[in-house]
């Protein structure tokens, strides 16, 4: 290394270059149908609101507890699991990306689906950490047998995005017995809309790492909220990392109503089947215009229409007020992810592309 | 690579292993006297308590501008800068870290201080970044000459912490002027309780990051806000890192409440005018007994008393509910460090002293 000084070298040399996600379109308007980035259409419970309301506006002035107490215990509690075995984050993302910087560290590749939720590559990149993709099947489903080589580390969500398509527990099961020299992901941030979640199967693979969100089935994605669950010993190393990266993450207000929104199951439950009933009925209909649904154990639809050309579909629906998710990526440019809105939003939605069809 | 499966592997052998930061204690007790975080003894403005009372819970289910488009707005115009570039991050240790990812990617050493905020070598060691310390000058000052050297980035606060101690802005222009292949980031966490900001060296170097943060002068530890200023370019590429790691990083609350604070300039000035009323008063009160305090600048003073051993003060202090920080490091552990808290507070800090000397 040469020490001498150069005071003609360029600190832009010194710059991280990296490709970043996108995220989808938080549009300012007003008057639209917002069906493109999963979120919930039913507010947050009344537990919540009433947690905000009585927030101490004079405990804002010190830092929040750094371990997370309150929220922590509170999740503990509810997935009946020890509090050494929660993890919480500033939203799935922020989770998931200590589960990559913490797990991920063999010189062999990461293994995750061609189709999947598409910050995956982004964060191998930004920790450059080897990645391979699996392509998931011609009917899109992730073949287990892919994951059977030795590789650094398994990642998928379950049920997948943007498919929406769920495996059941035996799947989850047959790739941890094949990968248990590796910290295996899985990424549940739509599971309350259907499956099975792989919590059960954390008594018999420590390796297992859970993660959740309060984005969609907790009406919260504004509080930014996800968590994860795993054996202790994952989470004492992701929480070393988190340590090592920023004490204080969760701010007083996202603890609070973090560990209200668990007090009220019901209205959960409500929201949650409403969501359901609406999906379901959105696959009929849509399937009724001539669309091909995925199975959908989400909170969105995957979907694609043989005659109508997805990019445009996508750009008529958002000239006319409603915003879906259209992906350019290969295998799924034909295909719209809608998320499920409120039944009404739906109907909007079923017109317009009734309109559409006459006019594309 | 060997790509046969070895299921006899360890999977922990793929954990990443780091020495955390250890922030200072968060006692869950009542009564004790909490100076030894830095925080602030005031409340946050009375515009923040109105902006909470007024935060609509529905939006709660939405995710956040990830922009930040209100919060970069209001802290642009507030320090006369363009909205490319503020960058806002959750308290300012996100936006370090942030910093330190995208802008620390030579071959060559980072410089910091050997005695300055305990944070850097732990970012340093969790990105794999080289770093050296260079050491400060005996009476605990930053030596210019040391950064002149080739290195791959240089940081340090201004004032210092622990130490309070401030330097002027031709300090920092000269370690500018000697630093133009490289990023220098200053990090004035404490600026607001004395000192020169460097925000105007910004006009004539593209290659300072000035970082700020809400949870001292603006008595919002509790709702992580921090933020960086520099040219468009440093902070475009700091948002592209930001869109790799997470693309919500500030939640609702964060960004309203963010906004807020700072349209109320003048409780602003009259609690910072306080702090610094009462650090000063610090100052002469622990001189008067004894102690050898240096010149702060910021909202904590470092002390040392030489006929007492500071790990024993600082027992002592915390046994009789007065919590201040002590650090075990080296030429620093006979020191302390203590917030300056509301005036009676600080009294009864003096009085505890006053008797720990008599059964010490």
């Amino acid at each position: 290394m040469n020490m001498e000084r150069n005071q003609a070298g360029d600190w832009r040399s010194c710059l991280r270059r990296v490709t970043p996600y996108v995220p989808g379109e938080q549009p300012k308007e007003q008057n639209i149908i917002k069906l493109n980035t999963n979120e919930n259409p039913y507010p947050p419970s009344p537990a919540v609101v009433q947690s905000l309301k009585q927030m101490d506006p004079v405990r804002l002035r010190l830092y929040p507890d750094p371990s997370c107490g309150t929220l922590t215990k509170a999740l503990a509690d509810y997935h009946g699991v020890g509090t050494d075995q929660v993890f919480v984050g500033v939203g799935s993302d922020d989770v998931l990306a200590m589960a990559f910087i913490t797990f991920f560290n063999s010189d062999r590749p990461v293994f995750f689906p061609d189709v999947t939720y598409s910050f995956y590559p982004v964060w191998a990149e930004l920790f450059q950490i080897p990645c391979e993709c699996k392509a998931l099947d011609e009917s899109f489903r992730i073949r287990s047998e892919d994951y059977y080589k030795a590789n650094g580390g398994v990642i998928f969500p379950n049920p997948n995005a943007p498919t929406g398509l769920v495996e059941p527990l035996s799947f989850i099961e047959d790739i941890l017995e094949h990968n248990r020299d590796v910290i295996v992901v899985v990424d549940e941030a739509y599971i309350d809309f259907g499956g099975q979640s792989a919590l059960p199967l954390l008594a018999r693979y420590e390796n297992l790492l859970v993660t959740r969100t309060y984005s969609k089935s907790r009406s919260m994605a504004g509080v930014r909220i996800g968590y994860a669950i795993g054996s202790p010993e994952l989470i004492r190393a992701m929480q070393d990392v988190k340590y090592s990266f920023n004490s204080y993450t969760m701010n007083q207000a996202a603890l609070e109503l973090g560990a209200a929104a668990l007090a009220d199951e019901a209205y959960f439950k409500m929201t949650t089947d409403r969501i359901v009933a609406t999906r379901n009925a959105a696959v009929r209909r849509l399937t009724e215009q001539g669309f091909h649904c995925l199975d959908s154990a989400a909170n969105f639809v995957f979907a694609t229409h043989p005659q109508y050309d997805g990019e445009k579909l996508f750009a008529y629906l958002r000239q006319h007020g409603i915003y879906v998710r259209h992906f350019n990526g290969p295998r799924i440019s034909q295909y719209l992810r809608i998320t499920v809105g409120l039944d009404e939003e739906m109907e909007r939605l079923y017109e317009t592309l009734e309109r559409a069809y006459g006019s594309l």
